[in-house]
């Protein structure tokens, strides 16, 4: 089967999950007069907006750039594309559950809150790892695929790195939340570095034109 | 007509439906310090929120399969498409109404929402037989329309299983609210199935390049 | 310009409208134990949600059909659209005040509740009407601009012949909210015929191939 | 790489959030009988929609014209897509600022909800200017690159322009609240007259097939 609707399908997906987001925006309850004070006391809402939007970006350049690659899907890839986005949009969840934790300053709450982050991040980044591995096998899906390996080759880790870092941040964590939380932000950074890698790599191997 | 822009707005629908249904996760009330108890308590909203959404997702993959075979369309289809993807949204309701009563452990609220759980998808598997017909009827809007019958024979009841297996939950439930639930999701996987079939079917009859 | 982003674009926020119309549907107070007749309770939620999706779908199909005729866009047929698009989205207000007003059951608030949908769904059938007369001046934009002049005269009117029920839906309410809401349903169920003798016209026309 | 998925998923974006802002009409509290008095005293909520809905149109009209120029995507130009995107999503935020300010009659809280919405404005028309130079630096991704430097010279200050508005709105705020919301005003209208050249000089320039 053709691509094109799958790719729209998920692109919907993504283009809805980052604009949801910004609904955790909620007027606060502020003395009349004090709208200001009220509201910048909301920046961990902003931060936490950041976090998640740029990460979901991210993840929307990487679904963009890989699926650019392949010319047919089949039902394992529809299936297995669908399951990676259920676990994108649950990232909606924990990221309400940072900015609320952190707006209350309390270190049991935060540490639970960065706990669910990680996990999410963390089982996304293991699907991804999936989809590589789905690539590897299925070849015959690939536009270029005489040029698929060594593509491939280059790539392949990246998911799996960026799973131990976020196990890393999870059991990080667990002693030092301020420790845990760089680490997830790293993570975060990785995802984007690895999208430059991915993205540098289709364009030196003219897999796309 | 062409069914191209049927099919966006389709897939559009299905992507809003499926990614708001993640604002069912709402902040808890909680003790500060217990924000983790408050979440996990929750569990109920995650446990709605995966039935519906592999519910809703497979929906889609049926929706994407079938219209890949579909080369036009007119104003019954698309009037048709319209009361299926109005079916398709009530979802949303029922999603809420299970999380909310799971939580609160009422056996009545249970039962309810159960049941109007079932209610929703039995029409939505009664309109699919609507829609498996009218496709047997007009057979001029498809593609490779002389394999046609041959195609539709082979999955021409499964929707009708599919009610059947509903309208048992539907009683069942009445009786035994676990029992029901199993057949609901058993009801859920039989879809996965079909849809399986069917893909399976059209990639056999190479009726989509 | 070309014309199917304008397409994609419009299609999208209809899709999201119609979607976020089920958001209408909120879990009730309802004593534990008693969810089932607090939801029952809801059925105006129900009924402003079905008057309100098969309003928005028969204007989705109306502007499919229509779009589909037109071959380039310009800044004037731009801004037409999201002015139109503006008054669309609007909808979902009044939508809502009809359900409370209905489930609260008094009569001034039902008396304003429908006299606010009245309005906007008169301004959404006044600015179709600026629409097609826009495309009767600009028949260059067309498809098959030879046979445009034969298939808009017979549709022309149609928009102007929703106005008019709609206005005098609007003075109905005033005196007998029962036949000033009947009146507005008729002049949704107009919309539809009106969208089957565009749909057909076109087929007869052979307008779209 | 191929711009249509980039347009897609903008249009996807641009779409939601037109359409989200429309839940910011929220029913009121109000005394039954009295719907009608709370729903008009409601009115900073229709302006503060109409002055966001609009402008962030024009955006959309702005991305549809400028994109409709370009044939290729690149990482640098995807990132700069995305971080424009986020600046545009959380025009949201302050918009729900405003009419709660507005409707509460509190100067100081006015002054505060009309500084965040210029500051907002202001990030998004730098961000332009950025995608502008962007352009002007990568004219490998344009069609017609030939005739760019020409189609260029005309726009490329518009961006520079609409901050210098609303730089002054942002101080005039500090002074008088009336004077620096129709500077905010009159730099939206200012967005539209640019869209405007934009586009006749998209035509006179025959870029666009």
């Amino acid at each position: 089967m053709k691509i094109d609707r799958l790719q729209a399908f998920s692109d919907g997906v993504f283009a809805i999950l980052l604009t949801l987001l910004v609904l955790d925006f909620k007027l606060p309850n502020y003395k009349i007069g004090h709208l200001g004070q009220a509201v910048i006391a909301q920046w961990p809402i902003l931060a936490a907006y950041m976090l998640s939007f740029f990460y979901v970006g991210t993840l929307w350049l990487f679904h963009h750039d890989y699926f650019a690659k392949i010319k047919r899907t089949n039902w394992q890839l529809n299936i297995l594309n669908l399951i990676l986005l259920f676990a994108i949009t649950l990232i909606n969840y924990p990221t309400s559950l940072l900015s609320e934790a952190v707006a209350q300053r309390n270190l049991a709450d935060i540490r639970f809150a960065f706990t669910s982050y990680a996990l999410v991040v963390l089982v996304i980044s293991g699907l991804f790892w999936v989809l590589y591995r789905f690539m590897a096998v299925h070849q015959d899906l690939m536009i270029h695929q005489e040029q698929h390996e060594q593509f491939y080759r280059a790539i392949r880790n990246d998911p799996l790195r960026s799973v131990l870092i976020y196990v890393i941040a999870l059991v990080g964590i667990q002693f030092n939340v301020v420790v845990g939380a760089l680490l997830i932000l790293l993570g975060n950074i990785f995802h984007f570095i690895a999208y430059l890698r991915l993205s540098r790599n289709i364009e030196k191997h003219h897999l796309i034109e």
